[in-house]
């Protein structure tokens, strides 16, 4: 079975939606991306850090998935990472209502001996200095590289993050950020100079309007399922990224054609996602649950136009 | 050859967008649309109205391109509509700076006998009394009928819009619209409460976010072509209609499968309109380049999952 390296946070997050507004849930991008490629045939491990307030039974739920959490630090007397926030009514955007770094500010992540020749690496978003420290580690050359962040890290760590793009194959994205790394509105401009700086492929994702993969020349657009209500969207780009590394993972192909395969699995597993609040959707569903959708997906895409009616 | 009739405005605009400015150039939803329709092989009529100040090279290249322009009244000593915007840095957003209505508030569209008995009816956005008194004239049902409307009539003339949009098989809005219309955010369910207005397909055209078609619990989605530059969005919702509606005219095939192909020519025809200011790229665009595109769309859309990999 492949190995499928995750880093990122584990966390407690409060999120506020025009539907309701939780207490401290479960959060954190590994945590979403551990729970998405749980649904595929690989070995996996989440690299993060939490502290002594952090339930045993989240660590125990991730744990009953498969997903080895031994490298998930637990800092004595520490207090885990805690992000709040309020989506706006589109839910397209939101505030940031409070950050506590708490445990992770001294994050220094230790990857297991066991998955330091990890075949799939997903670099969870987390300060470029910490992504690279993952890397750094590593005794043999992944077969990919994933790599998510944020404007955050363009605004305060731009020379690191540009070391860390520079060794990633693939890099995840929204519209907005590809358009602040590069300074271009394009979204086919900004791909090509995201492709200079040194991943392969670059994905765009574009929230409720889908997302792009851009390889050379070519292009692969999977639209959002249209839902009749989104609930809450946290998390839903770190699911993406589970679908899509787990995926890959679990097939060990990476020909264009399978990268396709990917994004739809990934967008299929976000649709789930954002449908509660936090990760109660992906806790309790189901594979079956995920293949009908994918039929969804196919009659949302695919047409059969026959060149010879032109 | 089967029968288009498409009414809508033959005007003039002037547009400024970040790339540039035009004078008065050549616009209007009908001329869009019989350009784009003019790709298939149907026989199509536009009905409008100009003012004597319409240049007659105009009403020659429509009618070279086999558009019965017979129905486009020259009103003596009468002015031409004219409509001026300018397009926000985004390409997303614009400000009408003039709207001059001159020859359009007296209009009286006036139908040909020999398109009386049209096969597709393509209603352009024009007062909603406008399109129902196109309507009025038909002596036989069409085997389709597409409306296009926008949000002004929503605000000042309600009433007759949903009159008209009672007598249509297809309505054609932008993602705003129908949520105006409907009181709906979700696209989803607003898609559901157009549907129970009268049209049995809703169109949800989203610019640069692509279209969505949708019929009872069905739902298709076509992308926009990912372009390095778009620089005039003027006309892509009208030749966008005019690819859906020229493709079904030809095909004369309503089923859910034939629809999904009229919404990719459609996208297909507006990826060029957007390429140059007006009309300019669908005048001398040629039927290997669509068929060049489509193959494009194919390659962004298309995917092949296995469901046994599941």
């Amino acid at each position: 079975m492949n190995k499928l390296l995750i880093v990122g946070t584990v966390a407690f997050d409060a999120i506020e939606t025009p539907f309701g507004k939780t207490d401290k849930i479960l959060g954190g991008a590994a945590t979403y991306i551990g729970l998405s490629a749980s649904f595929f045939n690989v070995k996996s491990a989440i690299v993060s850090v939490v502290g002594e307030d952090f339930p045993q039974e989240y660590l125990d739920m991730l744990s009953s998935r498969g997903i080895d959490i031994s490298a998930i630090e637990v800092v004595k007397g520490g207090k885990t990472f805690f992000w709040s926030g309020r989506y706006h009514n589109d839910l397209n955007s939101r505030d940031t209502l409070d950050t506590q770094l708490n445990v992770l500010a001294d994050f220094k992540p230790q990857v297991p001996e066991s998955f330091k020749d990890a075949d799939v690496v997903m670099l969870g978003n987390l300060h470029p200095m910490v992504q690279i420290g993952v890397l750094d580690q590593l005794t043999a050359t992944p077969k990919l590289v994933v790599l998510d962040t944020m404007n955050f890290w363009m605004d305060c760590a731009l020379a690191e993050l540009l070391q860390v793009i520079k060794r990633v194959d693939v890099i995840t994205v929204n519209d907005e950020e590809a358009r602040q790394l590069t300074g271009e509105y394009s979204l086919v401009k900004a791909a090509a100079k995201i492709q200079e700086l040194g991943p392969k492929y670059v994905v765009i994702k574009k929230g409720e309007h889908g997302a792009l993969l851009f390889n050379e020349k070519k292009i692969f657009f999977a639209p959002a399922l249209p839902l009749e209500e989104v609930f809450d969207p946290t998390g839903a780009g770190d699911t993406f990224a589970g679908g899509f590394t787990g995926y890959i993972a679990q097939s060990e192909n990476l020909s264009f054609k399978n990268m396709k395969n990917a994004i739809i699995y990934g967008s299929n597993f976000a649709s789930f996602c954002v449908e509660e609040f936090g990760t109660q959707r992906m806790e309790r569903l189901q594979k079956e649950e995920v293949t009908e959708r994918l039929q969804q997906f196919k009659m949302l895409t695919q047409f059969d136009i026959a060149l010879e009616e032109e």
